[in-house]
């Protein structure tokens, strides 16, 4: 099989991904300590038309060269806001409409393969999504997991149980996209 | 809701998870040039009891303190091997009844949210899969992608058209997951 050039890819430039529609999906970045992670979370958010980025407490935010060494141009196309806390971020979604999901393992958490979004009975008509992912060792707060709607987990089988917090990103927001954009 | 301790998540130790059984998957990294990228995609293959990693190339190996950093003990525990190419990493495999799919954007590529594997009239009783990653740039080498049962490309919708090889990696090993081991 022959690999595609990049010119038939059919990629967007940044004026018409600022026009597209967006996946109703604001990913919230809960003391993200990596920037590297916080560029990887941009280019996963490029990749899947993800409506912003909510970078908070001490998550950094662009123009910044080492999240740039991962975004590779992705925070300049996807939108962003800084807010001094999570827990401000989910409370001000919350009052939006969104429904929150935080990122954690947590008694009765749903398993993400199990997550079924915007289905009949949804109180909205255009229902919209926030997912928060925590800190590398912390995970989220626990008053933001307590703000949230509910818990999703990634179920894990190994010695670890502890994604790479752009890895779970990846594999959370593209469950979404299945269900919102694909 | 309430986050699980450490003690409740139900973690395997280094021995209980070398007797387990594996999820019959072998991820192959073609020229993979960082090692954070190699480190996160062990914890991700301990995460899910990836069957092994086969390091190819430039690939670079543990142990190394650069691969710890991400892997996080990974290293230790999921099974790995060097081999001077993908190519030969893929022949070896086909010739023992894997089929092997390469992560690439290609000419009549299985798009992720199609792919079912182990359906009805599969030729072999207890199927076997090797899944192909790229160099950050260049992607899998052309001969590799030649050598492969077929490409499986994560449809994208921005401007880049290039995640992150551990995002890739996660997404992918996911979807692999949820048909084989969940």
């Amino acid at each position: 099989m022959r690999k595609l050039k990049i010119t038939e890819m059919g990629r967007m430039n940044a004026a018409e991904f600022k026009a597209s529609e967006k996946m109703p999906l604001v990913v919230v970045l809960d003391d993200v300590r990596s920037m590297y992670n916080v560029g990887s979370v941009f280019r996963t958010a490029d990749a899947f038309r993800v409506e912003a980025i909510y970078l908070c407490g001490i998550t950094a935010c662009p123009p910044h060269p080492e999240i740039h060494k991962t975004a590779l141009g992705a925070e300049d196309t996807v939108a962003w806001r800084h807010f001094a806390t999570a827990l401000e971020a989910v409370q001000q979604l919350k009052e939006q409409g969104y429904t929150v999901f935080s990122t954690e393992q947590c008694e009765g958490s749903t398993m993400l393969q199990a997550l079924e979004l915007g289905i009949a009975g949804s109180p909205s008509a255009s229902p919209r999504y926030a997912i928060v992912l925590g800190n590398e060792v912390k995970g989220v707060h626990q008053e933001v997991v307590d703000a949230s709607d509910g818990c999703i987990e990634i179920p894990q089988f190994g010695t670890k149980h502890s994604l790479n917090v752009s890895t779970t990103a990846g594999i959370v927001i593209w469950e979404f996209a299945k269900q919102l954009l694909i």
